[in-house]
Protein backbone atom coordinates (compact mmCIF):
# COMPACT_ATOMS: atom_id res chain seq x y z
CA UNK A 1 0.00 0.00 0.00
CA UNK A 2 1.20 3.40 -1.13
CA UNK A 3 0.21 6.56 1.04
CA UNK A 4 0.72 9.83 -1.71
CA UNK A 5 0.17 13.22 0.42
CA UNK A 6 0.72 16.76 -1.34
CA UNK A 7 0.73 19.42 1.93
CA UNK A 8 -1.02 22.83 1.16
CA UNK A 9 -0.16 25.93 3.49
CA UNK A 10 -3.42 27.89 3.28
CA UNK A 11 -3.04 31.86 4.54
CA UNK A 12 -4.92 32.34 7.40
CA UNK A 13 -8.16 33.89 6.01
CA UNK A 14 -8.79 31.65 2.84
CA UNK A 15 -9.43 28.49 4.44
CA UNK A 16 -13.11 28.24 3.66
CA UNK A 17 -12.06 29.23 -0.01
CA UNK A 18 -9.81 26.37 -0.12
CA UNK A 19 -11.70 23.62 0.80
CA UNK A 20 -14.85 24.78 -1.53
CA UNK A 21 -12.48 25.00 -4.17
CA UNK A 22 -11.08 21.06 -3.50
CA UNK A 23 -15.42 20.50 -2.95
CA UNK A 24 -16.13 21.45 -6.39
CA UNK A 25 -13.11 20.09 -8.65
CA UNK A 26 -13.65 16.79 -10.84
CA UNK A 27 -12.06 13.77 -9.90
CA UNK A 28 -11.03 10.91 -12.11
CA UNK A 29 -9.29 9.21 -9.49
CA UNK A 30 -12.05 6.40 -9.28
CA UNK A 31 -11.24 5.27 -13.08
CA UNK A 32 -7.60 3.92 -12.33
CA UNK A 33 -6.50 0.87 -11.25
CA UNK A 34 -5.44 0.38 -7.58
CA UNK A 35 -7.21 3.64 -6.47
CA UNK A 36 -8.59 2.88 -3.13
CA UNK A 37 -9.21 6.43 -0.87
CA UNK A 38 -9.09 9.90 -1.44
CA UNK A 39 -8.79 12.34 1.42
CA UNK A 40 -8.47 16.17 1.98
CA UNK A 41 -7.52 16.88 5.34
CA UNK A 42 -7.06 19.54 7.72
CA UNK A 43 -4.15 19.87 9.83
CA UNK A 44 -2.89 22.19 12.61
CA UNK A 45 -2.94 25.58 12.89
CA UNK A 46 0.37 27.52 12.69
CA UNK A 47 1.65 30.98 12.72
CA UNK A 48 0.36 32.79 9.30
CA UNK A 49 -1.54 29.16 8.09
CA UNK A 50 -3.44 25.92 8.19
CA UNK A 51 -1.72 22.78 7.04
CA UNK A 52 -4.16 20.71 4.69
CA UNK A 53 -2.93 17.90 2.72
CA UNK A 54 -4.69 15.61 0.08
CA UNK A 55 -4.36 11.98 1.05
CA UNK A 56 -4.57 9.22 -1.28
CA UNK A 57 -3.96 5.95 -0.70
CA UNK A 58 -3.42 3.69 -3.65
CA UNK A 59 -2.80 -0.46 -3.57
CA UNK A 60 1.12 0.02 -4.86
CA UNK A 61 3.48 2.42 -5.69
CA UNK A 62 3.30 1.38 -9.12
CA UNK A 63 -0.54 2.13 -9.17
CA UNK A 64 0.03 5.61 -7.88
CA UNK A 65 2.95 5.98 -10.93
CA UNK A 66 0.41 4.89 -13.40
CA UNK A 67 -1.67 7.26 -12.59
CA UNK A 68 0.92 10.67 -12.43
CA UNK A 69 1.40 8.93 -16.01
CA UNK A 70 -2.65 9.27 -17.40
CA UNK A 71 -4.70 11.04 -19.04
CA UNK A 72 -7.01 11.97 -15.63
CA UNK A 73 -3.99 12.93 -14.47
CA UNK A 74 -3.32 15.58 -16.93
CA UNK A 75 -7.21 16.62 -17.04
CA UNK A 76 -7.39 16.86 -12.97
CA UNK A 77 -4.12 19.02 -12.67
CA UNK A 78 -4.81 21.11 -15.92
CA UNK A 79 -8.20 22.24 -14.01
CA UNK A 80 -5.98 22.95 -11.05
CA UNK A 81 -3.74 25.31 -12.83
CA UNK A 82 -6.88 27.53 -14.42
CA UNK A 83 -8.29 27.83 -11.07
CA UNK A 84 -8.50 30.13 -8.25
CA UNK A 85 -6.14 27.85 -5.92
CA UNK A 86 -2.69 29.03 -6.46
CA UNK A 87 -3.08 32.68 -4.43
CA UNK A 88 -4.67 30.89 -1.60
CA UNK A 89 -1.45 28.79 -0.40
CA UNK A 90 2.06 30.10 0.55
CA UNK A 91 4.87 28.76 -1.75
CA UNK A 92 4.57 24.98 -3.39
CA UNK A 93 2.68 22.21 -2.06
CA UNK A 94 5.22 19.93 -0.91
CA UNK A 95 4.61 16.31 -2.15
CA UNK A 96 5.52 13.65 0.16
CA UNK A 97 5.00 9.74 -0.83
CA UNK A 98 4.95 6.92 1.57
CA UNK A 99 5.12 3.31 1.60
CA UNK A 100 3.60 1.37 4.32
CA UNK A 101 5.78 -1.34 6.16
CA UNK A 102 3.43 -2.33 9.03
CA UNK A 103 -0.18 -2.28 9.56
CA UNK A 104 -2.40 -3.33 12.75
CA UNK A 105 -6.04 -3.72 12.06
CA UNK A 106 -9.06 -2.96 14.62
CA UNK A 107 -8.63 -7.23 15.77
CA UNK A 108 -5.33 -6.56 17.03
CA UNK A 109 -3.80 -8.35 13.92
CA UNK A 110 0.19 -6.97 12.88
CA UNK A 111 0.96 -7.03 8.82
CA UNK A 112 4.49 -6.47 7.84
CA UNK A 113 5.13 -5.54 4.31
CA UNK A 114 8.57 -5.30 2.55
CA UNK A 115 9.18 -1.96 1.54
CA UNK B 1 -12.42 10.64 11.03
CA UNK B 2 -9.43 11.78 11.93
CA UNK B 3 -5.78 10.72 11.26
CA UNK B 4 -2.88 11.45 14.18
CA UNK B 5 0.61 11.33 12.63
CA UNK B 6 4.18 11.80 14.54
CA UNK B 7 6.70 12.03 12.06
CA UNK B 8 10.15 11.05 12.68
CA UNK B 9 13.64 11.63 10.99
CA UNK B 10 15.86 8.27 10.99
CA UNK B 11 19.78 9.20 10.66
CA UNK B 12 20.57 7.15 7.15
CA UNK B 13 21.95 3.60 8.46
CA UNK B 14 19.38 3.60 11.62
CA UNK B 15 16.44 2.38 9.20
CA UNK B 16 16.52 -1.36 10.07
CA UNK B 17 16.75 -0.88 13.46
CA UNK B 18 14.19 1.56 13.63
CA UNK B 19 11.82 -0.37 11.80
CA UNK B 20 12.64 -3.85 13.92
CA UNK B 21 11.59 -1.82 17.00
CA UNK B 22 8.04 -0.84 15.67
CA UNK B 23 7.75 -4.17 14.71
CA UNK B 24 8.66 -5.92 17.99
CA UNK B 25 6.79 -2.79 20.05
CA UNK B 26 3.33 -4.26 21.64
CA UNK B 27 0.17 -1.85 20.84
CA UNK B 28 -2.67 -1.74 22.72
CA UNK B 29 -4.31 0.64 20.32
CA UNK B 30 -7.12 -2.41 19.44
CA UNK B 31 -8.24 -2.42 22.51
CA UNK B 32 -9.75 1.40 21.94
CA UNK B 33 -12.91 2.76 21.33
CA UNK B 34 -12.95 4.55 17.74
CA UNK B 35 -9.96 2.69 16.25
CA UNK B 36 -9.80 2.20 12.52
CA UNK B 37 -6.03 1.17 11.64
CA UNK B 38 -2.43 1.95 12.27
CA UNK B 39 0.04 2.47 10.14
CA UNK B 40 4.06 2.83 9.84
CA UNK B 41 4.80 4.47 6.97
CA UNK B 42 8.24 4.95 5.37
CA UNK B 43 8.58 8.31 3.34
CA UNK B 44 11.32 10.46 1.37
CA UNK B 45 15.06 10.49 1.58
CA UNK B 46 16.44 13.47 2.31
CA UNK B 47 20.07 14.86 2.83
CA UNK B 48 21.15 13.02 6.27
CA UNK B 49 17.63 11.44 7.40
CA UNK B 50 14.98 9.01 6.10
CA UNK B 51 11.23 10.65 7.13
CA UNK B 52 9.38 7.67 8.75
CA UNK B 53 5.52 8.17 10.20
CA UNK B 54 3.48 6.25 12.54
CA UNK B 55 -0.28 7.15 10.90
CA UNK B 56 -3.58 6.03 13.15
CA UNK B 57 -7.00 6.51 12.46
CA UNK B 58 -9.59 7.51 14.83
CA UNK B 59 -13.21 7.59 14.02
CA UNK B 60 -12.69 10.88 15.74
CA UNK B 61 -10.78 13.08 17.45
CA UNK B 62 -12.44 12.86 20.45
CA UNK B 63 -11.40 8.97 20.56
CA UNK B 64 -8.35 9.77 19.86
CA UNK B 65 -8.31 12.30 22.37
CA UNK B 66 -9.54 9.56 25.02
CA UNK B 67 -6.56 6.97 23.51
CA UNK B 68 -4.42 10.22 25.30
CA UNK B 69 -5.71 9.82 28.41
CA UNK B 70 -6.10 6.11 28.69
CA UNK B 71 -3.92 3.62 30.47
CA UNK B 72 -2.75 1.75 27.03
CA UNK B 73 -1.15 5.08 26.09
CA UNK B 74 0.59 5.15 29.05
CA UNK B 75 1.98 1.69 29.24
CA UNK B 76 2.40 1.84 25.29
CA UNK B 77 5.11 5.19 25.79
CA UNK B 78 6.44 3.93 29.20
CA UNK B 79 8.07 1.09 26.60
CA UNK B 80 8.81 3.51 24.01
CA UNK B 81 11.09 5.51 26.64
CA UNK B 82 12.73 2.84 27.84
CA UNK B 83 13.70 1.16 24.69
CA UNK B 84 16.85 1.69 22.20
CA UNK B 85 14.54 4.01 19.84
CA UNK B 86 15.68 7.28 21.11
CA UNK B 87 19.07 7.39 19.30
CA UNK B 88 18.15 6.32 15.92
CA UNK B 89 16.41 9.56 15.15
CA UNK B 90 16.98 13.50 14.73
CA UNK B 91 15.31 15.86 16.94
CA UNK B 92 12.23 14.96 18.27
CA UNK B 93 9.04 13.00 16.44
CA UNK B 94 6.87 16.07 15.41
CA UNK B 95 3.02 15.41 15.81
CA UNK B 96 0.54 16.46 13.36
CA UNK B 97 -3.62 15.76 13.62
CA UNK B 98 -5.89 15.94 10.66
CA UNK B 99 -9.25 16.21 10.55
CA UNK B 100 -11.06 14.31 7.37
CA UNK B 101 -13.45 16.95 5.28
CA UNK B 102 -13.73 15.38 2.33
CA UNK B 103 -13.56 11.72 1.16
CA UNK B 104 -13.82 9.97 -2.27
CA UNK B 105 -14.12 6.33 -2.85
CA UNK B 106 -13.51 3.94 -5.50
CA UNK B 107 -17.18 4.08 -6.53
CA UNK B 108 -16.28 7.82 -7.29
CA UNK B 109 -18.97 9.07 -4.38
CA UNK B 110 -17.37 12.44 -2.58
CA UNK B 111 -18.93 13.09 1.20
CA UNK B 112 -17.95 15.78 3.08
CA UNK B 113 -17.74 15.99 6.67
CA UNK B 114 -18.01 19.28 8.64
CA UNK B 115 -14.43 19.59 10.13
Amino acid sequence: MYIAMNRFKVAKGSETSFEQLWMSRESYLHELPGFIAFHLLKGPQREDHVLYSSHTVWRSFSDFEHWTKSEQFRRAHANAGNSAIRPLYLGHPEFEGFEVIQEITPDGAKKSAAA
